[in-house]
């Protein structure tokens, strides 16, 4: 499928690209649908907020819509990583000082998730990889993810959707490619992810004051005795949208409504 | 210079590699003197290592060996780095079921540090980055290494030969490219690094059991009072093997009669 690099087609980098070297980058998974890539605006801003996070300047919003258009020419239905890196510089940490960012995009098949999953729920587990605090890179989908694949990696059972991520607090943060919320009558309450976690662009708008789904919503923390009492549990990104969870352990939650109004109002926003 | 991907001569990697997409993979930086590796069994030994506790296949010691020589032919005084990814991989954190690493082995001219700061010393400053606790990663040279280069961008100053990290309870760890030791009453104390960090050859050599330096080692907590009290304090990595501390802020130190021993005891170990 295609690769853009710096907008050309192509599917090598230079070695002494940084991403590579030290994971000096950001990046970020969505979706296009029929040609189409939902919150475009969105995940533009975080893209460029992360990047200047990291002290990298980021790709013209110009630049990518013409390297998202140029993709969903071939391809109108598929996933879309998009990555800047700092771009190539030689041995040693110091930021080179003429840096020229490196952008890529590349397409790849939509996963083929069961249907029931967003309807009647997912299974998903704790994991034991305990997520490190790190208040610089909190929020950021950097290239650093040695966690989430070590994490990722405790679990074979296609039947788990997904594997759920702390702190060494004992705090909820996130699944291993996805937020959190839990549903505490009626209000949803997501982690705080000031410490670690990345903060995706569907949580960010299902937080932001004046999002229009009818709930309250709060970020707090959350450890294992809260979530399990919660009414419902929330798996959410771009590429699935929102999942309900039917099972934890022994903890099941039956009743989706809230999940199935989240879904209709992020379709509608998704437009 | 020269570059070899799995041994072929190459500067261009896939984008999908996993190195690249997530920093999954282990790395080491070594130098070539005369077309010899000092010290490559150490080397090939933490490479491996390393690769293990991440589930890397490590390459074959022949093969690195095979690409060294090729490296040495051409230049037999060079900075090498060794890389190894998890190799090619679909989108997501699962690591692919039948992972092929990828071996990449870099030249690059030795850094040309001034000759007096192997002598008299160099200056270092304290960084505020400070280091995230990380049992399951700490030690391990992987390529996830954001906070390094978030450290180093914390000054400009050439004079600054290296600046030094702590962790979230006021330990020192390491310096952004260095292991650390202080020198007190004799006795030298490194940080312990089982929560963060990277625990490099030269600081290995010098720790274990049976090392022929002629001086009693211990493993510690050091926090900034008693580095600042300590008779001394080393750096030391394969590059710049042991230089000694002449400056931190308003502490000076002067006599490196331990660092000038060292450094010799190390050419020794090198052969």
């Amino acid at each position: 499928m295609v690769i853009l690099i710096d907008g050309q087609p192509g599917n090598q980098l230079p070695v002494d690209d940084r991403g590579f070297a030290y994971g000096d980058g950001v990046f970020r998974t969505l979706s296009l649908r029929g040609g189409i890539t939902p919150l475009l605006e969105r995940h533009y801003a975080k893209l460029a907020g992360d990047c200047r996070a990291l002290g990298i300047r980021p790709p013209a919003e110009a630049d990518l819509r013409a390297d998202l258009a140029q993709i969903a020419d071939r391809h109108p239905d598929c996933a879309v990583r998009i990555t800047v890196t700092r771009g190539s510089g030689g041995r040693g940490y110091a930021m080179p000082e003429a840096a020229q960012p490196r952008r890529i995009v590349s397409a790849s098949s939509l996963p083929d998730y069961p249907a029931q999953w967003s309807r009647d729920g997912v299974t998903v587990r704790y994991c034991s990889t305990i997520l490190a605090s790190q208040p610089l890179l909190a929020g950021i989908k950097h290239l650093n993810r040695l966690e989430n694949v070590l994490a990722r990696a405790e679990w074979n059972d296609p039947q788990i959707a997904e594997g759920l991520l702390g702190d060494s607090a004992g705090h909820l943060i996130e699944g291993t490619r996805c937020n959190l919320f839990i549903i505490e009558q009626g209000t949803l309450v997501t982690p705080d992810l000031s410490a670690c976690g990345v903060a995706g662009v569907i949580r960010q708008a299902m937080i932001e004051p004046g999002a229009s789904h009818g709930f309250s919503v709060r970020i707090d923390h959350i450890d294992r005795a809260r979530l399990e009492n919660a009414d419902g549990m929330l798996l959410v990104n771009s590429l699935i949208g929102v999942w309900p969870v039917a099972r934890l352990g022994e903890r099941q939650w039956t009743g989706f409504s809230v999940a199935h109004h989240l879904q209709e109002w992020l379709d509608e926003l998704a437009g």
